[in-house]
């Protein structure tokens, strides 16, 4: 084994947990196959006793050429009955998995209060259903439930319980700290002990509720675990399991251990944001490694040393994970910040020059006003490239009604109509929604989809609004921030008004035009009818 | 010092590093009072030296008695020059804050790529800048920079570093892992040997890189280091700094160490909401301790074990956080909160009667909507008063109708129309306004003010919108927040919808109705004019 960690994959599973959390059948088959091609060893799928959507996805995932091993995941038997006559055990043979995960209890205060049995039929549970699999010809991974608690409490009998597995032939013994309370000290000290214990390899499952899981994971490693149960972005009950898109860049980066090929990893970023969207879920800016601001920089004295050579504030190069480097524009920074943004985006900019200096006026100048282009990414390429006559007009509004009405008991209906010019042709929409930007992105859309049908392919993931300057706050600026996402890549927009319709309308409009002119690397000069072979995708 | 964690709160200096966060002089008097509530010792207010926000929060500071202790940030002197006439470190004093920490290269690359000078000159800048902190009678604390890297690529010139703070007269040495790169057995064993070699006592300041911020925290606090300084939420550049919502619980309910009360970690929760709502950044419902979903139970089994022992699935009881159970099951959890908030308004409630159970259901359901009243006691006290038959209406919305319209090249109209019935009369006003929420505000004031001139009296003061569910934003459920003031004091209220221009409306009635009822703390069977002498004042 040397140095290889073995990732065991339970986001289809364990991640579901998670609260917000829902996949179907499809979602799941095509996480699947993402998974496979990060180069995981073991995908856990579900439970195919359980439910109807996880009946369908082991049947449709069989079709698949998976690499990984397909687990299926169930208790051990039932107490006081056969593991042959095990209605859940039997489904998971049926279910010809290669591999299968069993649950079973080792702390004894469990198998009491919520087994309610005795601590030896417990003991037999396990030993006959590991016995049964092993029979089947199935690879068998016993998760063993609050291990740590139970060793803390009854270290005896915890132990008994895995050599129990061990003894009935169970492939991998993972110790799992199921309610997250465990420390990484205690979880080394545990882990090693049992190392020295078992001759079966050993496995960890952590769960977040301390903020602690990668550490415990790693601290596991290091005492000798060989297995890494783990969920993409951390998915799970409560706070989350174990995030593998942290722990895997780490063991590999960091610790000298092999688990995935270093083209796998720098998939990394492409497919924690994938998953992301497919169980539409918000990440987080500042997820370490593949959140968006995971290699961001906003200190104006950071940036300098940035430009100087990137490890004064990166501790790996973004790119082995498939990230990149942002420089975040804001009031903290300076001119530094730009030029390299500008420099990022292939642009011929330097401090000295005339057009330069025209361009920091701008910026400066809608800071001022109240932009903040530091999370608005999006909007600050259109800005440079603007200046550098990079850009095409995509539309020209000619006029925009908008009418909200209530009447006392009912809902607020909202209605927009636009008029529009593309190319010298004049558009006039009206459109519905269930609230007024809804409206606005409605009518909008449809006005310029005959012209520009990938506009079908980006939607809006997120908006915010806050007040910049609060002595009215009704009739104060307010700032949106708007988040697209063509499930490939998320990027930002800004707008800035007093009237909240009109911020979002400019925020709205910016989106439209990064994804149709800027994310499709068309040249500028091209007629926009060019772009559909390349957008529609 | 014995088992004391002396924790120094960063929120509102390196926190607003953070992506996304941008906190006005207002905001950041708030987030400290907020601090001092929660009893860390040592609250990083910013760089008087920087930027005018963080100028007039140090003067506007100094009004309120803080028991924390106010400190100022900034770095030791330029190269080539004199430590009393750079003026960073002048302006660090006449700030008059009775703390300040300077940051300090301790890295050699670092002094050679980002300094550009000599590693002796960099002593000499740590030097006299701790030996001028201190002749001016100020607690100087020094972020050693980088330390781990450093400390790794040349341990002599780390250690140098660290023994000339020491000896200018440094109260804390402070070792940073600025690129967030380090591992916890890593931290334990450079935290152990400096502190074997250092007489000053040792911090530990930590970024999560590597997702493991807490755990380098924790493990440096075990090798001796008796200061931690991190953020709320784990605010911070890239992937955010150490959270002390995750270590202060971990270090008081499971190393036993001090840091603050336990009555202070009972307001935990309620103090990383607070904050996430005033820097307007979402708190992801999976947080550690204090997140929605830290103790909240979604498996069948897990669920049912629950039910029978809460320790099964909970490493601590939520309530020493103040945070809470949740369950999908008939919850008993969470009841308390409103028992007490409705006894502290002199409302008749107890556990057992069924008019409590009535508005349980009620704020259950509406908190599924969407609806948070945790910023929004207002909101919440309209509620609960409303209820218990303690509420009037002021007015009875009949139609409301906005129009809001804009043409090429010029600004958007916002004009609404209200018509209302006070009193068996019927108003029918229009308003415009510089936005649609404006124009509503407008034309309702107006509308009210002959029956409630003390109307004027009080107004809106901040708003924020946050969308709430993230399938399609701009078709979303909104969430908003709105403060209002009459000078004296402040009050927030909540509206929720898939409309924005309906969540104001909603949020806007409501910060009406709780000035013109709640606050003149009129019986509410009292003729709404009988009110105006009380508000008007």
């Amino acid at each position: 084994m040397g140095n290889t960690i073995s990732i065991f994959d339970t986001t289809l599973r364990d991640g579901t947990q998670g609260e917000g959390i829902s996949l179907s059948a499809e979602d799941k088959v095509k996480i699947a196959q993402r998974l496979d091609l990060l180069g995981v060893h073991y995908i856990e799928g579900g439970n195919p006793g359980s439910n109807s959507k996880d009946i369908e996805f082991f049947q449709r995932v069989k079709g698949l050429k998976l690499n990984a091993k397909l687990t299926a995941f169930g208790s051990t038997r039932r107490k006081n009955s056969l593991a042959e006559q095990d209605s859940s055990l039997l489904r998971i043979v049926e279910s010809g998995v290669p591999a299968a995960t069993l649950v079973g209890k080792s702390w004894d205060f469990h198998v009491h209060t919520a087994l309610q049995t005795t601590l030896e039929e417990n003991l037999s549970m396990i030993y006959d259903s590991f016995a049964f699999l092993k029979r089947q010809g199935v690879e068998a991974i016993f998760d063993a439930e609050h291990f740590f608690d139970g060793y803390k409490h009854n270290p005896d009998y915890a132990l008994a319980v895995l050599r129990k597995a061990q003894d009935a032939g169970a492939d991998w013994i993972v110790l799992c700290d199921t309610n997250g309370g465990t420390l990484p000290h205690e979880i080394h000290a545990i882990v090693s002990r049992m190392a020295s214990e078992l001759s079966a390899p050993i496995g960890i499952h952590t769960h977040n509720d301390c903020e602690l899981a990668v550490a415990n994971t790693l601290a596991a490693v290091q005492a000798g675990a060989r297995q890494v149960q783990g969920t993409i972005n951390g998915y799970g009950e409560r706070c989350g399991n174990a995030n593998l898109c942290s722990i895997i860049p780490t063991l590999q980066l960091k610790m000298d251990h092999r688990c995935i090929s270093d083209d796998q990893l720098q998939s990394l970023t492409k497919t924690a944001r994938y998953i992301s969207e497919i169980a539409n879920v918000h990440m987080p800016v500042a997820q370490p490694y593949v959140g968006n601001a995971a290699f961001a920089h906003k200190g104006g004295i950071h940036v300098s040393a940035i430009m100087k050579d990137s490890k004064t504030y990166e501790h790996i190069q973004p790119e082995l994970v498939g990230n990149k480097q942002r420089i975040l524009v804001s009031e903290l920074a300076g001119q530094s910040n730009i030029i390299s943004k500008a420099q990022e985006l292939g642009l011929d900019i330097n401090a000295n020059n005339d057009k330069t200096k025209r361009i920091m006026e701008k910026i400066k100048d809608l800071e001022h006003q109240g932009y903040q282009f530091e999370g608005a990414d999006a909007s600050l390429e259109l800005l440079l490239r603007e200046a550098f006559g990079e850009m095409k007009e995509i539309f020209k509004l000619e006029s925009l009604k908008m009418l909200v009405e209530k009447t006392n008991g009912s809902g607020m209906n909202a209605e927009a109509i636009v008029k529009v010019n593309v190319d010298g042709q004049t558009i006039y929409m009206a459109a519905e929604g269930n609230g007024p930007v809804n409206a606005l992105n409605n009518a909008l859309r449809k006005a310029l989809e005959q012209f520009y049908p990938s506009i079908n392919d980006f939607h809006l993931s997120d908006y915010k609004v806050r007040v910049i300057d609060e002595k009215d706050a009704t009739a104060a600026k307010v700032r949106v921030l708007m988040e697209s996402t063509d499930f490939k890549s998320t990027w930002n927009t800004v707008g800035v008004s007093s009237n909240v319709i009109e911020a979002s309308w400019e925020a709205l409009v910016d989106s439209i035009r990064y994804a149709l002119l800027t994310k499709s690397k068309i040249d500028s000069h091209d007629e926009p009818r060019e772009q559909f072979g390349l957008l529609n995708h």
